[in-house]
């Protein structure tokens, strides 16, 4: 059994992985308005106040971020910092503060999307930020000491937001959260480290 | 003949971009500190006075970047921010504001690296931004209109910069400045966009 830190457990990504690995780990929640702890990723003191509350656990698992979905023709830089800054460095902020909390072996699961290959119409943003957090877990693998482990999850569109955004991804397939959530898995509990794993 | 503007003409691939361009079409340079006219491309105003003075190119070339390199145990998220708001976001706010200043047909090129593929020792900060801005050429292509393309280049280490960084590439063949211009040229005299031209 793993003591598992979850930040984003109320989305919906979220609550899939939590269901997932919940039946066989210890699950510590975190949010930015429910879990057990509160945390914003874009505040470095609140991403410390995190791991000084919480302590040591063998893995990380962050299902957050927002990002910014518009027409390329009418995009501003500032639009386009919103993903960089929550989705991306929010991300990167909580791998690079938590990998000192890891025990030896342990991993951190970020989440990436496939619009880092299959771009869509007004996605710019996050194809940009998927493919920048798929890039991080390669690159970050290369330098973890102590058998840390590091890989995104990046799903296509869920069946569960086909509603809210599938007029974006049209002729697209959709991926169920559960099925998502098994990627998730895989991650925490298998051997490989530096991939994405591409749900689609 | 094109009507090209050329942001980090003095710097290494800038110069052999400006030499390779040059002879067949009409420069004007731009950078922090020399050229032509000069820009700041993390100021919003900055850009958008540039291209108040230039107004309409056929193609806008960037050759810019600065990155934070170091090793992933001891960064911090502001540093990480550093090549997010430089090299990422600084040619993303070009391309932004440039789309609206292109001809017909015309094209952006930007400047990633093929740490994007190939990371190394303190290069997560490389790896990251420069997978991102290959990820940015590959959805604003699918949203561009008027025939207007656009690319990235991703060089391996020059041949140029052993001195100075050779010891993060142990064993990395390296390209010439001068072979790396001729990705540039493929760009903006080419017919393809969406493309990452890694020269490795």
């Amino acid at each position: 059994m793993k003591k598992i830190l979850l930040v984003g457990a109320h989305g919906t990504i979220g609550r899939a992985v939590a269901q997932n690995l919940g039946l066989r780990h210890q699950i510590i929640s975190a949010g930015r308005s429910g879990g057990d702890h509160r945390v914003d990723l874009t505040s470095e003191t609140s991403v410390a106040a995190l791991f000084d509350r919480v302590g040591r656990v063998d893995a990380i698992v962050s299902t957050t971020g927002g990002l910014h979905l518009g027409p390329f023709a009418d995009m501003a830089a500032v639009q386009f910092d919103v993903g960089l800054q929550a989705k991306l460095l929010g991300q990167v902020r909580l791998a690079l503060i938590g990998q000192h909390f890891l025990n030896n072996g342990g991993s951190i699961t970020l989440t990436a999307s496939v619009d880092s290959i299959e771009p869509i119409r007004h996605g710019s943003n996050a194809s940009v930020v998927g493919a920048a957090l798929e890039a991080f877990a390669m690159a970050a693998a290369v330098e973890l000491p102590r058998g840390l482990r590091i890989n995104v999850v990046s799903p296509a569109l869920l069946t569960e937001s086909v509603e809210r955004f599938g007029e974006l991804f049209p002729g697209s397939e959709t991926v169920s959260a559960e099925r998502v959530a098994r990627a998730y898995q895989r991650s925490v509990e298998g051997a490989q480290t530096g991939r994405a794993y591409r749900v689609m």
